[in-house]
């Protein structure tokens, strides 16, 4: 039997990891549980008989820190979640049952990065500012961006490059961050994607020193619409490679009933 | 530009979800810290003045819980970790800089799963069944595989029948569990394949009562080989469905200096 | 000034420890997260340049979790706090404000221990044994004891023995727990006690295989009476000696809006 | 038989609470793993058939953070701990069985608090204000205060009125932060103390923007003299009061192996 998938991948693929790393002081959101990693058990601790040991670990982490996807469960509006449920009466025993990120089937699919500050010729998104449908409209023309529904589609503004500069530079509280305007948030759900990620921590436009007060597009996305949201995603060696286009993989973690899950999302191509 | 794999995966494919769900109370070994989702914020706790709400996360668990991959800091012999580094020392403020899980590479490869019972024509190995050099064998021979270096091979005893029966069940500390031998292990080894799994908790054949006492196959690995090890997958879907060759996917999170992480890995095939 | 309590300390005292040691794997409720205590920095992970090195904690528990004290906001009955607060509505924030650990005062006040055991001349009373109003009116009658309004009450049973033969023995699933019955609570009741302990891990009589699915005594001190409950004491000591009464110190952590607080009570009297 | 201390205890007693109250976001070291509470059931989320329900809480914390205690396995110097034992031996198994907080015996004792603004006649200390010897001479001299061998001693700079005023405030990073000298320290241990305190986050001065880099007062206290450091005390009520002399009351969590406890200690005074 053939396999067309199988044979592409053993011709050589090339994987962009789009995750960022996980570690103690990384940059994330305070609204969520601080990522903590410690060894209960290091080598040495206790050695069995035969002169074997193990070391493991202890993770504390919310779900909505690093690079992740935010479930429907994550956000409602005036207290219905999407498709109308009571945001109340959904979380069972400590759980979104129906609305968890154990409902975000792993992706596997075609990927669309739109790359912000080259389409209008500038080298990063300044902060606090804001993606117009026009913007959009000029990558998918500079680009010859094709957006099916179903895509996946990235927003780079070239922010990601601030990770580096640790938390502070990268959550940008006090100068903003670039950003989906609320319009530009409808611009990809009228055009049906299933899930949309940016550069940055928040999937929104945030004007200097306002926080996360008003969150629009996670509106227009998981509650109007829907569509997943994947954040502090890691576009940069994509961007400087050219790649616009690819299969784009993100497995969510199987936990159930939970608002959103670490992940590390993959853009593959053929290797040139 | 022509994409071969993006055309695969536009062609339509089956995932096949080889990740065990997360829950309070799954099957987990009791040596790892509990798997612990709650929510510190449910809808209704925080409402924003426009009428929005989030709701979000926190989890405390360890790696080595649910469906994981071992890293080779994970397992140590006689004070030293794979390649000979000192054990004790490899460990550097809290974490393990060269041998930690994020020094695990995406896995986008050919994987091939080996299904022992029907190869020796049984419905499922018995508890405390050790799987030998000649079932690995038979089930090449009956399957037609190929295995090359650089694969992940996987290992179905059908084991993994009893997750749904729950922790004490699965774990099978009175009944001894299917694995398989030192001698297996090194087969897998003289092929080179760079991550070997099963259906079982510890990826070891464990007698009646033993408990994890001695783990030669984990020493064989990731000690004298370097070859990563996945637990409790979930191989019956793929048993079921027939499919022995496939585009393997594994993502392991990103966790500076951690042995292992929880994972979700796909089998992927053209769907028929 | 003179200082009647601090000259009565000064003249020496001696302290009885009631709580019990917190430790991986100690015997606790399965319904509470698990203790876990790592050291995410060990000696020598971080040296400072003038040669210092600091190592630390990081824990992992629910609250009622070893020796322990119950809020009113731990139980509910038909949906009210005690007080007749609606139970949903008082949770605030993901916390309970009102009824909260932090509103319970730190405790320092006469404590009597009623020692069943001796009371009707056994050694220890038997698993599932029920502790009856005549048994808490023989120990009253055989101590000579005064309880006023106000006291701490501690009822021993002498099953605190088994803490030492780990979990399975302490909680008694199999065999039932000795405690007292819903008519004993309300005996404790009617003398207005402000706390009652026992040396059992929940404050209840557990018939054999019955597990925690009816608890009485916390209905009627937590929600009818508002009287406080203290879990899995060390009585052993204090009977031993033969102290009946004492001065009682418990000082619950100020946890804001959490339904519990681990705790090491104290019995303390002049040193003879 | 006559109880003195019961006797004065029954009289009446006012107690002043030195504990601060633990909640998320409150002032905390970032050294250590940050505060964090969450309800994983709450009220409803799972009623039993008789109409009870149970509320619980899942915490997650270092022990240095809120008000809390140092054990003598905190610090290190030149990789010894206190009396010699090598810093990195003394772990055993993840913990310190010889030198963790557990060793701490509860304390009921004499306690004293030298208030520095007053005997120095200003309102409160400046930010960066070391305190000397001539500093502790003044307060004992102007309260007519006496230390005993085996007393708990308490310093107040006045620093503890920025507590409400937030972490910023309180951590006092950019500012500096009041405290007491090495010849301070020093002095304390020359007077035989069992432990000493402050209403600051670490009982060190620190200067302007110099964080935690070289503790003085820890090497001396802890390594040097084997006498505990308690932080972030609340002083003023007791100030206010103008109470100099007290009995002292703290009782660790009995946390096998840990480097120190969260704790909420007491002064007792008769009730005048």
């Amino acid at each position: 039997m053939t396999d067309a998938l199988l044979d592409a991948v053993s011709a050589g693929v090339r994987i962009f990891d789009l995750g960022r790393p996980f570690f103690a002081g990384m940059p994330q959101s305070p609204n969520h549980p601080k990522y903590t990693h410690t060894l209960p058990r290091r080598h040495g601790d206790m050695v069995r008989p035969d002169g074997g040991s193990a070391a493991n670990d202890l993770l504390v982490m919310g779900t909505h820190v690093g690079t992740h996807i935010d479930a429907l469960a994550h956000v409602s509006q005036d207290g219905l979640l999407h498709g109308g449920a009571n945001a109340g009466d959904a979380c069972i025993g400590g759980g979104y049952p129906t609305h968890g990120v154990h409902t975000i089937s792993p992706i596997v699919r075609r990927g669309v990065v739109l790359d912000i500050p080259r389409a209008i010729d500038i080298e990063v998104c300044e902060p606090a500012y804001q993606v117009t449908t026009a913007d959009l409209d000029a990558a998918v023309a500079r680009q010859g961006a094709r957006i099916d529904a179903g895509d996946v589609v990235l927003i780079r503004t070239g922010w990601g490059r601030r990770f580096a500069d640790g938390a502070e530079a990268y959550l940008g509280t006090s100068t903003g961050v670039p950003g989906i305007s609320e319009a530009g948030a409808n611009w990809l759900a009228d055009r049906e994607v299933i899930a949309a990620g940016a550069d940055t921590i928040a999937f929104e436009w945030l004007p200097a020193g306002s926080g996360h007060s008003v969150l629009p597009a996670h509106r227009v996305l998981l509650v109007e619409h829907g569509i997943y949201i994947i954040e502090a995603l890691d576009l940069e060696e994509l961007a400087d490679a050219g790649v616009h286009e690819f299969t784009f993989i993100l497995v969510p973690l199987n936990l159930q009933g939970a608002t959103g899950s670490p992940v590390r999302p993959l853009a593959v191509v053929p290797d040139a």
